[in-house]
């Protein structure tokens, strides 16, 4: 790995051809509206995946790839790669730049994660002399739809100089089968100071939505004159050309803006791209740059976590901030945050659990209890869906889709569409999650209520009884570890399921009539409810105690990973899939995570139990699975364990920790080390009042974090002597700090033993 | 259902356009090299699905749905929809004739299957008069790569017909994404005489063959006149026009001939298509109608079979016999027998266990033993590439594919190509079938010894030991009954397998020294074979002693099928996937499959057992089910049961029982209606000399049928007085008949009680 370590920035040396993709995904910027891998903007032969994604932006794929099933959703939900905004051609002397052919030196790119801006400087090795190219660029945060490019060229000798900004929509998926497209073209247009295109998702049998894109770009160029202007079916360019001196620099701006029938209409969408860009020119790259670089600023300071005395651990939390930043801001009630964001393919933009069980109650402390609503009502907006998806399996009430556009399932492998029924649980505990954190049971009587009824009826609707052990079993299930698929009676799906139902009989206690009415509960509904959560089968091993992962888990031939040799790991890049489902080996927090999720209802002593039997078996090939393993080891005590997951889990993209950052990002996993720091570090603990226990991890100086808590905000400073909690907002606040009870009204001091 | 119950014909009266598929279907014809579905020369706009497909030809589809896992074959093999032969537009006075949109009477389709002959006659009704057509084809079994058409019409009134023949390549799958096709358009060429077009399989990564496949025409017309000719990317089309009086008859006829680049160099492809339809035109129709009928009469003689007294299950069974023998022929040594044959694309073309555990016998009795072996052949040849499949897995030995075109497995579900490992069994079970039934252990101890030697290999690295129960156990498999996936224990895939390593152990005992040496096989390695093919656990109920199907089966809710509500059968149809997968329901014998295979080692009391148990939880939803039951059946004295399984699997296609001939027919399963008249009402076994118990099923006067052994050819009737043996060609022969030790001189008679 060429990237340096940095407390601020991702910084590339050299190029290393074989490795594009992966700085590609590295240097991936976006604004929660569209986002992009960072590609370079001239040409590249070579080994590299081009990719634009836009926000809430997806086509239905049809392919029926093996046998289908019934009850398989009707198609597989695809994030599509959409058109190519950055691209420019660079001619020198009419020969073309292209760094998998032209020989360069002191290539250097970096991502500013304070700024947001993507910088690229090299210097191309021609026959007749050198060119230096200093590309900067940036998606702005102060306006949505804006990619700007600054992109300057410098010979040494005399030459042309030739530029062809572009935009591209003849774009592939990257999985595409045979160079297929999804997308239609539909009108290209020129006008006086900008050229557009506008292109819609082809007609597809669904009845999904179709998404017309329109994007429009309009340059400046300082030094270059515009020689002509070309169009083709999806695609507009414009061709720039000087006759340059030596050491004499020529620049283009290029402004490309996007826009979609998510917002504008069809109609519209080419004329209000076209006139955007021409204004967008009109503001120039400067002023633009200052006004994004300005709402970064703003963003970080709510939310910055330093470190002291670990520059790699910074760099890890930094990074994984900016990007969760950058996909999503909770502006847009329609969207959500896709496991890849707008950084790759696979898993796309797509919803998944990770959003309540990992993303939520970090959006909830860094962007505040509004941030989060929108995410709870995006799951209420979508109840339907999850009605539909429980039609599908012939089940009552609703089942929450595994991945989604729209709330309908449109991921079609059974062992993860039909099994993989704890996602439910999930949801619910998200809004426990909000519940508890801001105190306020307003949205649990509301919208939480028809959310809840729905995954109380799904899961009861779900369990047989077992006469002979007078139990309620849960047969066919895949757990959070995916490493065993079918499975009996999974301690954390039958747990969480069992939590989920009481949490519904429970606010059913405090509902009014007339809202049970509205949903058709009955006392006898309820007492039937009861009996499910109350007489629960949980496979518990008679000998030691532990929670069993399944039925059969103990006839398994158990060992620990760490005998697993070295050039067998990633175990999933390494091993057939049978012989992966076979082992006992765990792909991630499993019956840790139930321990984890419903933390309040066990003992330490239960914890350190589970958490020793597991934890040697567990790979942590998710990248969701390191920081549950975190918080727990660092509550068990366990802090030197903590930390090393913390490492894992703060820099599994920058260190490519499971060999696949060249997809994409793994965007909600990066929530995993804000919730360690917070909820491992600092003991942070909100289902009862707000509670801060932290101690400072081992070769750290100090850290600090702030976050927002029932309409204040708080500062935690951490460092060898003290911890100091701060109010920078709000009411004085009663809390338990560091094991005491105690009233925040501007500043608290402990000392650490 | 419109079609008429016939002893030699499928015969549809009358046009439903709602069912124009399953018509389609059964009236497909083919002839081992090539063959298409039943549909309409002319155009037709309605619901329709029109298939031509060619023996050995196939493409690797890449997509990539769901989650890829590490050892996933890198393509999902499809047989390919190739060029359409018989394509004719129709016009009278300019407007088409279209059965979607004109309306018409008298409408007849009707296949003989004495002769292989497609016929169709209606009479279209225009607004100046009606037009009578009758179109008759057929895939020649005299010139394989030949189709020839006789297109007849004959107005009532005075009219322009215009004739438009053409052969079009542009042709999707079925279950294509959004259009994509397989094919590169390279030729369209036009000779004196005839028109031909060139298309080759797309460029693809995985260094899989492609094919080149050119295919001519030509056209003779008695009352029409060649008005021009068209060419465009991928089409051919030649426009004869008369202007035709009143009840005047203009014929054409028309010779479509396809070759492909597996038989012929592909530069000379073009060239031997247009001289071969030229010379077709030449011979005529009729004399090419005369060849390919007195070829379907020679087939016919060595394997019909004669039922007296239920025109149903005659016509059931001869359906069955002529569709078997249009699919395979054993001329070509690449070819297997695709699970819909030429009919359709769902398992298309591709070779499944099918071929060994249900097609080798019959093909064995009913085409001799050359034909069966040359099916054996066909594994031996593939046998690198199901040690390539083992490798992918991570174990040692050979693992035939589950699906495949060339031996490499190219089916892409786990709980399939990972578990299904029971196929290797039935691999190796043909291999003792053979050598049973012909009494040549020749192939046992060359060929067929590297193939049981990959076989024991696999399944011996396949089992763990488990200390506390001292045995051998297989975890995570999927058996013959698929619907269950992921068991532990599956009683048919231990007990095959344990049977596979012990027939390998006893072949090495007669095998020599150097055999044994070029295998590598140790005096050690076969004692742990050994070891493990003893020690294999089966799991059985211990109060009942019932075979268990998995370890966990009697955990689950037990009910009869029988108890289904009508409108949830088939459940594959109404059911979720997951909710089939935690039923007790059996989509196919599977302790049954076992027990009918190795019949010789179990007696009556434990077929009847376990008969008693599953047999009412079997819904039969795989075709391949019934006629093992039935055999079972039959045995135990269940004659009533055997009749109505004889039923469901002779006439599973003419009676659309499983709700999906639509797609296509059950070409593997077909060979159920033979097995059970000769198995199971015959009594024939053949593991230990021949055995014949025959008995004449209750409503039928008789049956006859007439098989291969040993170099003879021998004749049984059976009807309601006696059973009567006749020796037609070969030697005499010591038999068991009726229970007695025989010697078959010429005849031998047996009164029935």
């Amino acid at each position: 790995m060429a990237f340096e370590v940095h407390p601020w920035k991702v910084i590339e040396h050299g190029l290393d051809p074989k490795a594009v993709r992966l700085s590609e995904s590295l240097t991936s910027t976006g604004n929660g509206y569209m986002g992009m891998r960072g590609n370079f903007e001239e040409d590249f032969s070579g080994d590299t995946h081009i990719g634009t994604y836009i926000g809430g932006v997806w086509f239905p794929d049809k392919t029926r790839v093996g046998w289908w099933k019934n009850g398989y959703p009707q198609y597989f939900g695809k994030t599509i790669n959409a058109v190519r905004l950055m691209g420019i051609h660079v001619e020198i002397d009419g020969e073309p730049v292209d760094l998998a052919q032209t020989p360069c030196e002191n290539f250097t790119r970096e991502l500013d994660m304070q700024t947001g801006i993507v910088l690229r400087t090299f210097t191309a090795i021609l026959p007749k002399g050198k060119v230096t190219i200093r590309a900067e660029r940036f998606v702005s945060l102060a306006q949505k739809e804006l990619l700007a490019i600054s992109y300057a060229v410098t010979p040494d000798f005399a030459c042309t100089v030739t530029l062809k900004p572009y935009l591209d929509a003849n774009v592939h998926n990257l999985d595409s089968n045979y160079q297929e497209t999804f997308w239609d073209m539909l009108q290209e247009e020129e006008a006086e100071d900008a050229m557009g295109l506008l292109t819609k998702t082809k007609e597809n049998p669904f009845g999904t939505p179709r998404f017309a894109v329109a994007a429009a770009m309009s340059c400046w160029a300082d030094g270059l004159s515009l020689c002509s202007r070309r169009m083709e079916e999806g695609m507009v360019e414009a061709t720039y050309r000087a006759d340059a001196d030596a050491h004499e620099t020529v620049t283009l701006e290029k402004f490309a803006l996007c826009f979609t029938s998510r917002d504008e209409a069809e109609e519209m969408l080419m004329t209000v791209a076209l006139k955007a860009a021409a204004r967008a020119r009109e503001t120039g790259y400067a002023d633009a740059r200052d006004a994004h670089t300005a709402a970064w600023k703003a963003r970080w300071k709510g939310c910055d976590v330093e470190i002291h005395g670990d520059d790699r651990a910074q760099q890890g939390i930094r990074f994984n901030l900016f990007q969760l930043l950058s996909t999503y801001s909770g502006e847009d009630a329609r969207l959500n945050i896709g496991p890849k964001g707008f950084t790759g393919e696979k898993y796309g933009g797509a919803t998944y659990w990770d959003t309540e069980a990992y993303c939520f109650p970090v959006y909830m402390a860094i962007a505040g209890q509004d941030v989060a609503k929108q995410l709870l009502l995006y799951r209420h907006m979508q109840l339907d869906g999850a009605y539909h998806n429980a039609r599908m399996q012939g089940l009552r009430g609703a089942l929450y889709p595994m991945v989604t556009f729209t709330g309908v399932e449109c991921h079609n492998e059974w062992e993860i569409t039909f099994e993989e029924i704890h996602r439910n649980g999930a949801i619910a505990h998200a809004i426990f999650d909000y519940v508890t954190y801001t105190g306020d049971e307003s949205y649990l009587l509301s919208e939480g209520l028809d959310v809840l009824c729905g995954i109380a009826r799904f899961y009861t609707d779900r369990v047989h009884y077992q006469p002979k052990k007078q139990c309620y079993m849960i047969h066919g299930v895949t757990g959070p570890n995916e490493y065993e698929n079918n499975v009996n009676n999974n301690w954390y799906t039958n747990r969480i399921a069992a939590w989920s139902i009481r949490y519904f009989w429970d606010a059913c206690q405090k509902a009014s009539e007339e809202r049970l009415q509205k949903l058709h509960v009955t006392a006898e509904e309820l007492a039937h409810m009861r009996d499910v959560a109350d007489r629960m089968y949980y496979p518990v091993d008679a000998e030691t105690g532990i929670y069993l992962q399944q039925d059969t888990f103990m006839d398994k031939q158990l060992m620990d990973a760490a005998d697993l040799p070295e050039d067998q790991r990633p175990i999933n890049q390494h091993w057939s899939w049978d012989r992966i489902l076979r082992s006992c080996f765990i792909k991630q927090a499993d019956v840790l995570q139930g321990l984890y999720s419903l933390g309040h209802l066990y003992d330490l002593e239960t914890k350190k139990k589970n958490f020793d039997f597991y934890e040697p078996m567990t790979v942590h090939e998710s990248s969701l699975s390191p920081c549950v393993h975190a918080i727990l080891a660092a509550e068990i005590g366990y802090r030197d364990k903590a930390m090393e997951m913390y490492r894992r889990t703060a820099r599994l993209d920058l260190d490519n920790i499971n060999n696949d950052t060249d997809d994409g990002l793994h965007i909600t996993s990066m929530t995993g080390s804000w919730l360690t720091i917070a909820q491992g570090f600092a003991g942070m603990r909100t289902v009862d009042g707000l509670t801060l226990n932290p101690y400072l991890p081992e070769g750290w100086q100090g850290y600090a974090f702030q976050f927002h808590y029932r309409g204040r905000l708080i500062r935690l400073e951490v460092d060898g002597q003290s911890a100091n909690l701060q109010l920078l907002l709000g009411e004085p606040l009663g809390l338990h700090f560091c094991g005491e009870d105690q009233t925040l009204q501007s500043k608290l001091t402990h000392t650490l033993a």
